[in-house]
């Protein structure tokens, strides 16, 4: 029987592979390229340039750190929420899910949204509801022109090459800032400490020299390299989170809000010294 | 040019792969295979079974984990241990430079030892110290038949197939709690939550039959399935660490040592219905 793998290198020394049943779709966009994999253990995968992005059987794990921390960081219930990247929708539905009143969400490759609305339809479901405003564009052009004020801002990007590299600087976090209602905060993810050191040092050495208070939280996510996965937080102020009861989804709860910022010791060595 | 890769299977599905200068040695004993490989990004790898145990590069998560946590959870500052498997030598290695005076380790395959002394002798040579007394047996028949007392005891043993099996069960527990000292504690690596939820029951209700205070912890293993692992830790009364300054070395810390009780939702739904 012939098998089919779809393998990430993670190095030129290592990879994870995954059996597939099916390649759904290969499409070279402007700006990535972008396959879909039918695998046997996760379900749907979709890559970008050949990096996992996000599979039916884990994303959730993603999607609830990307946004249920900072929610509970703002000093008041947040209400409007700008995410840059996140075409996929799933955080956008997870915000839905929290009672956000507005979600602009903006994405630099139409067809991530495309793809989405064919394979992960429940995601990108998000993009259907009237309070979410789906912008095909530069979020760093946005960052730089917008004048509305948001709570809650999520960098829910790729990594830091590509068309992403902007989006991992001084420059870019100052328009962010601007955007940044009274005690809101920012997140973006920020790699593997791992594997990827240098986009955890960008974010967070970026973040530092714009915000008040920068912080570093993790989550173990099976389909990334390493498993462990680093998420960035700023505001203007210190953060808190809101003394109010926390929800449980499948992986967040409140000991995870807690324990997420608990570093390894590699970890805080790494932060110490950028 | 030809490249070498090893592959250690997670299920038919998904695979993890090295890049290998050499293979050094594979060998079949009595209880099991070992291999070892020179790897590009992890240095020297050990396998049993085709499943990674330890590599130069990583080692340090798993050996910190096993022996720091444990440490700070007996009543009294710890002078005696007790290792059940960790023929590699790194348990007791971590175990000495705590200050341990006595260390009894069990170990059933004499060829791990010796695989260690040739690979990794920074980690055996603590068989080399007075106070680490190896003996080349059964840790199941150890536990039941010996009447030494111990502060520590840690389980450092394969995933519940093959040799390991009889050591994730009430049975074997029930020896254990007769070896431990009053307030003193057991610890037992119990897999990926994620990919082998049955080694972490296992440990977990066959704990609970026989202690009053179980509980679960976790650390981040990148070479390990999912790289997201469980340990689980008991005792005859109420688990709490001890009040002191707590010692941070390469991933183990005093926020780790807080932040990795704080278990994903998922874990915490695996154990309820454990």
């Amino acid at each position: 029987m012939i098998e089919n793998w779809f393998s990430e290198r993670y190095s030129d020394n290592l990879q994870l592979s995954f059996r597939i049943k099916d390649q759904l779709l290969s499409v070279k966009t402007d700006f990535q390229r972008i396959d879909l994999f039918d695998t046997y253990d996760f379900g749907k995968l979709l890559t970008i340039d050949g990096t996992v992005q996000l599979t039916d059987r884990d994303e959730f794990v993603y999607h609830e750190m990307i946004t249920m921390v900072p929610y509970y960081f703002t000093k008041k219930k947040p209400e409007k929420a700008l995410i840059i990247g996140g075409g996929d929708g799933g955080a956008a539905k997870t915000l839905l899910g929290l009672g956000f009143k507005r979600i602009v969400n903006v994405e630099i490759d139409s067809q991530v949204v495309e793809v989405s609305k064919r394979f992960f339809p429940e995601l990108s479901s998000a993009f259907d509801d009237p309070k979410v405003e789906l912008i095909i564009g530069d979020g760093i052009k946005y960052a730089k022109t917008s004048d509305e004020k948001f709570d809650v801002v999520i960098i829910d990007s790729t990594d830091p090459v590509g068309p992403a590299e902007g989006l991992f600087n001084k420059e870019f976090y100052k328009g962010v800032k601007n955007l940044i209602s009274d005690r809101g905060v920012v997140v973006s993810q920020s790699g593997s400490p791992f594997y990827q050191p240098n986009a955890l040092k960008l974010a967070y050495s970026g973040m530092k020299e714009v915000f008040d208070d920068v912080r570093v939280y993790t989550a173990f996510i099976p389909t990334y390299p390493s498993g462990f996965w680093s998420f960035t937080m700023a505001s203007s102020g210190t953060l808190s989170p809101r003394n109010e009861e926390v929800k449980s989804m499948q992986y967040f709860n409140g000991e995870v809000l807690e324990g997420s910022f608990k570093l390894p010791q590699f970890v805080r060595e790494l932060l110490k010294k950028t």
